[in-house]
């Protein structure tokens, strides 16, 4: 129990370590300085770096999960659950669920050039989200709450480029209008594909923009 | 003579290795032992990681101004030039002009929870390509060519973060659609704030999607 309890604060912290030194830079040297452990106490619960840095993916995914998908799932299906989710991610941006930014956005960028099991662990949990996206986007188009020509493929890896835009201005920058730009540009996007209830006919009409 | 040439061939050879694996990848060791140097050869050009990181970014830099910016600067002024830098970006990142994807991309991402010099540096080279972004937007505006309310510095945000989306989705899926999405996202939302030659007036009065 007391073993659970420690691997669980391990991974904790290298799950905030990583998201502002990346996921690389996570020795396990470095995290037993850090968390005033010895090397072979961490080493007796994580073999190796790779498995350290698979556990923080893990840990990662399911902080992601808790801050920015489960809260939107009470929301009504369709549109206003689509919106509520985009709001959500670039809400958990804003409060700084991870100290470095996106989690997910920095080890995308760190791994796409380093095959290996990281990789593919952080290129399932994007693939994961992107068709979480995808589903939302889906699920509006099938209640009628979007253009049916909408190509919900397109429209998140669209939504999706804007959050990691967002991400890196207010990351680089500390640029303070960035998470506005970023919501502006989705709401306008949304409401561009949108069909307003109160005029459906002139909504399926309008040009995809 | 001879060193200006062997400091330039370092260089050429870091920005790859840190198109791939990161400027923090870059070590010297490494770096000696790819170009069958000794590392008090390559010491001799660089005093240290730092400096060899420094001058990385600025040959990356004078290398994506040759790819994308210059070939651009011959189109007519205006919108056209606009959507040839765009396109141009595209291109670049089509063409594999640095092997792991954008270096800019790459390093920002890499750095933005590292403060210091080298942060510094990409800070500064991705606010001057946004820059040239957004002159190029407010040049196209200025001739008459972009609706009047467009807001240069919201448009280059979004463009920018739809080339990190396309940079994300090719290099860390190897996704071959990745790069026509982004086509298509950047032309429609170039297209939704054009005001046509034709017929201006109308063009005017569109609502910016």
């Amino acid at each position: 129990m007391k073993g659970d309890r420690t691997r669980q604060s391990i991974v904790e912290r290298a799950v905030n370590l990583a998201s502002t030194d990346g996921l690389e830079g996570l020795t396990i040297g470095r995290l037993a300085d850090d968390l005033e452990m010895s090397k072979s106490g961490l080493f007796a619960h994580f073999g190796s770096k790779e498995e350290l840095q698979l556990a923080t993916i893990e840990e990662a995914k399911q902080r992601f999960i808790d801050e920015v998908f489960r809260p939107v799932l009470k929301v009504e299906r369709g549109y206003p659950r689509l919106l509520a989710l985009c709001r959500s991610w670039i809400d958990y941006l804003r409060r700084g669920v991870f100290p470095g930014g996106c989690f997910f956005a920095a080890a995308s960028f760190e791994f796409d050039g380093r095959p290996g099991p990281v990789r593919d662990a952080i290129g399932r949990a994007m693939f994961e989200w992107i068709g979480a996206l995808e589903k939302a986007i889906r699920m509006a188009k099938e209640a009628g709450h979007l253009d049916p020509r909408v190509d919900p493929a397109q429209i998140a890896f669209e939504l999706n480029a804007l959050f990691f835009g967002a991400n890196f201005a207010s990351q680089l920058w500390r640029d303070p209008r960035a998470l506005d730009r970023a919501e502006k540009a989705v709401e306008a996007r949304l409401e561009s594909v949108r069909i307003k209830p109160s005029h459906t006919r002139s909504g399926a009409r309008r040009k995809i923009a």
